[in-house]
């Protein structure tokens, strides 16, 4: 029952007072952190959490319930304060924070269960509350998700992006909450204490406006009750607040962001002006506010859905289809199959075929317009509540979002990242449209997995094995129409390669991937007319690499390995393998393109850049010698 | 002397005309292109070249001239035609449109004379417009600036970062149009011909705005006259336009982007339709037009600055202080010595220590509050006018910019990017504020300089070197103190490394950079205790590397080489030296980061993601036997 409201602002008031106490004491044991701008947002965070949100404290997972996301995530600490106040662990284990045994890092990730993605890189909150708010609507649950987002961090374009994408999404279901401290990390924020200025903006974006003292227990109960009401899109609740309130020597001061008390006198004169604001009220006050926590209604869990089996792909040999739409093709079966998955498109779903998938499953497809972050915020937001999203768009453009697809590595979340029109062999439209660094943008985070076909039936099977793999992957297709190389039941792996060509006599092997696969088979051609006999390897599988497979090729073709790739030099195929096959001791010659490329016919540049059959066959040639 | 508005109306109407009809035939020619996104925008630009803009066609790069970023990137032939109507070159020039051996490029870049930043990702030309302008105030000149919008990418947050900061630094030089003709590339926008909402938001970010009829010559150069009398803030004006304008067949129909009319029957449609439409008018009409555009006042071009060269970095051997502090020194040094230096900082300059630079030359230092992408590029609009800018944030919220990254490095403009905070030993922050990729996504760029100093005194010299480095450069430092190892006279060059100890006894190679250095110092110690030799290499020039030093290293140590970086194991210092050996028959082992790391003391994370001393003084017992 709740509780009524002469008993509820005290009680949220008490417990305010704890979390900023809790704050306090465990970044001064930690050494470091921002107790300042914890306590800023702690009215907030106490009447949310207690007295807003319907959760339930022992499943934080709950598939049903609100979601909290905790976008200036360098308050970290006052989210575990409000996790421990509810009853999820003991209170005192808010001592650990930022210890390397502890889940209570610097910044929140999805180590802890009531984590759905990590912050900490500023701008992200609000974009994977979109795609946490579409989940809702994926599963038919009326759960709300809040945001808790700093002032500061609404410089960030992302948040705009967002802004945009909920609105015309009529995401009424997402409620922000800006914490307008007023002061930045190195100086006060542009706009201050002037909330007008945010809420013109978001009025401008479609949104409803809420202006409030944030440390007014009864405006903060209204506003959320307000936000609760509104229909048609999302609301932002813009609270006027002081960075470190309550605590007398810091509070609206510059110069104290990210810094914690030290352990002593400054510690205990900040704890001591803090107790002294707790109010009369029962000793049971926090027992009773966890109590009347509303609980999400219906199953705690997803029904469980089987991994869904596509029937072969459906190509002839020879035949000639561009990997990017095999993969539109595909993603659109996968998503008849399989509930769970959905497609983002950044207005260039004609050419990335993820139309295809609209086609047939319009209210799985979100059109995010040309709005890349928001497009893999949200995607993230969705992977990290069961669904299996596949934001696509030109691979260049994906390093648009690279901070998020960081994030998501960091978060562990399954987001199927498809980028098309890869390399130099897109042709005419020239350098802004090639992606030639998307391989080592995705290769450096380790838990990546990187897919990269060079027919329409690998390109099938890889949607459907990125689909089914754990963790955050990414598919890497091309624009060119490239003959199907494999039969319908030709079988695909994590970690796999396929060795096109072999013999005994082989004198070096040439890896390949996409395009250059057809550049190594010419290359073969041509050599063998010459007698002269190569392995050819089509290395679909970027990362996890085939290592045996291309170690044992190293050992039978004299230590002679060629790399040949449609990306730079740095960080992409050819680093890939080297690294595999270091071990023993054979050295990898990579073709790769070395320059900023220009326009020109796909052909012509492929060879301009070293990577056409010709420079496989010229370093053939220099390796045998 | 200019026209008459009786004579001028009719000449920009017959010039708009030639400019959509050398768009058909260019595109048509070249077989792709988007002619029809030329044709929405055709009046805007016929009136912005012929009776607007003060600039010399004669001399695109003149310091003082008015400046026009083609923000909508494809449509690059009206830009094109633009410069062939003003007299730059031939108008038949247009027909080679993205050849090969032809820099009118699919998108433009700066291998053109008048492209100061390459565009064709959209959303990035505001935040150069913002660097453009910052640079007039810089040369104290009152060139203006305009961008060409297209609706679509008004959905960019990047273009909403942009906004904020110009209005802001209240550059009421910079007045922008919006082509908004109502369609994207897979469908129409989301707020079609709704200018108002377009209006709305630029008004609530500080803009002063205009809607008007974007085919009506005459409002077009009322609105005009209008942002050159608005003064304290930019102007956006909102154009309402049709795609395909004056193409009966395809005008304002979707279904018609990135399409070029075929070569015969199709192309000959249009062209007739658009040869139809010049109105009566006096032969020299154009040429008259051309002549009498306002010439740009003051000097072609920028007096010249001679190289600065500071004096030796003051610190004592032993000392400790961290690089990204010297970083803060140098640059203050630099900025005082040469006037083109300037700094741009994202509300973390009091970690990175650009706070330096702005205690001493607050009138060239940029706060862009937390907005990396409108950060670089602003920073790449500078660097186009002749600055020498650097933008410097944490390493890991580079990522958010990577698209500007790759587009400065398509641009080939000399921003000097630093980046703070690399690595795990930033410690209790957590991963989300440790830059484990920047290497891997700086090296992926080939004409990118990469920097990794790990004392203060490389930290300053590479400061210095990066400046008068051609093109763009990445300067990573580190959070720890480390203690200096150089002496004040230490020189460092572009591709250069230090051997730290050899001996001709030396059993293996240890390459290590920034903090790794002291790591592999220290596993020295420990093996020289027992009588093992090592050779340790720092090696701060990460891109170029030094591969003869290295080589060299490897023959001399029994063709043992251990790499030990704070970064991911893709894409980094490992896979640098691993190819500069290589032709050598040299593999390299490299100790990196190999997981996604959490919270805890820099020298515990150090040792648990196997890149400390131990890890190293281990590898190389391992490689002995």
């Amino acid at each position: 029952m709740p509780l009524d409201r002469s008993t509820l602002i005290p009680a949220l008031h008490n417990l305010a007072t704890q979390l900023r106490i809790d704050c306090v004491r465990a970044t001064s044991k930690a050494g470091s952190g921002h107790p300042t701008t914890c306590a800023s947002a702690a009215d907030l965070v106490a009447a949310l959490f207690a007295a807003e949100m319907r959760f339930d404290p022992t499943r934080p997972r709950h598939a049903r319930a609100d979601r909290f996301v905790l976008s200036k995530g360098h308050a970290a600490p006052i989210l575990y304060a409000a996790w421990a106040a509810v009853g999820l662990f003991p209170r005192d284990e808010l001592l650990t924070l930022r210890e390397f045994t502890s889940d209570l890092e610097g910044h929140p990730t999805p180590r802890l269960p009531f984590v759905d993605v990590a912050t900490g890189s500023l701008g992200q909150g609000l974009c994977a509350a979109v795609g946490i708010a579409l989940n809702a609507r994926r599963i038919g649950s009326d759960y709300r998700t809040y945001v808790l987002l700093g002032d500061g961090e609404t410089a960030e374009g992302s948040v705009w992006e967002a802004a945009e994408a909920a609105a015309f999404q009529k995401l009424d279901s997402i409620c922000g909450i800006t914490d307008v401290n007023r002061l930045g990390q190195s100086r006060p924020t542009m706009y201050q204490h002037d909330l007008d200025a945010y809420a013109r903006k978001y009025r401008a974006f479609g949104w409803h406006t809420i202006e409030i003292d944030g440390h007014d227990m009864g405006a903060i109960l209204d506003a959320f009750a307000e936000a609760r009401q509104t229909t048609g899109g999302p609301t932002m609740i813009l609270a006027r607040t002081l960075k470190g309130k309550g605590i007398s020597f810091v509070e609206d001061k510059n110069g104290w962001h990210g810094k914690a008390f030290k352990q002593g006198e400054e510690e205990e004169r900040a704890l001591k002006e803090l107790e002294a604001q707790y109010v009369d009220a029962p000793a049971d006050t926090i027992a009773r506010l966890v109590a009347a926590i509303p609980r999400p209604e219906g199953p705690a869990d997803e029904p469980a859905v089987a991994r869904a089996s596509l029937p072969a792909p459906e190509y002839k040999l020879g035949e000639s289809v561009a990997t990017r739409e095999a993969y539109g093709t595909a993603l659109a079966r996968l998503g008849q199959a399989d509930p769970r998955v959905v497609a983002l498109d950044a207005d260039v779903g004609n050419s990335t075929f993820s139309e295809r998938f609209e086609k047939v499953l319009p209210e799985r497809f979100f059109e995010i317009y040309i709005a890349e972050q928001v497009m893999v915020g949200a995607a993230m937001g969705l992977a990290a509540r069961g669904a299996i999203p596949f934001p696509s768009t030109f691979a260049c453009f994906l390093s648009r979002a690279y901070d998020f697809i960081r994030m998501a590595a960091i978060s562990g979340v399954g987001v199927k990242f498809a980028g098309s029109h890869a390399g130099v062999s897109i042709g005419e439209d020239g350098p802004s449209q090639m992606a030639l660094e998307d391989l080592a943008m995705m290769r450096a985070e380790p838990n990546m997995t990187v897919f990269y076909p060079s027919d329409a039936v690998s390109a099938e099977r890889l949607v459907e094995l990125a689909a089914y793999t754990d963790g955050p992957a990414y598919l890497r297709t091309s624009r060119p129409k490239t003959p199907v190389i494999y039969g319908p039941d030709e079988r695909f792996a994590v970690g796999g390669s396929k060795v096109l060509r072999e013999s005994a006599s082989d004198t070096a092997t040439v890896v390949a991937a996409g395009v250059t696969v057809f550049e190594a088979l010419k290359a073969y051609d041509t050599l063998r007319a010459e007698g002269v006999f190569l392995r050819v390897i089509d290395a679909y599988s970027v990362q996890p690499i085939d290592a045996a497979t291309l170690r044992a090729a190293g050992r039978q073709t004299g230590n002679r390995i060629i790399t040949v790739e449609d990306h730079y030099a740095a960080g992409g195929l050819g680093d890939a393998v080297a690294e595999a096959v270091a071990p023993e001791g054979i050295t990898v010659h990579r073709l790769a393109v070395r320059e900023i490329p220009r326009s020109g016919k796909p052909d012509e540049l492929l060879d301009h850049y070293g990577i056409s059959a010709r420079h496989i066959v010229e370093a053939v040639k220099a390796a045998r010698t």
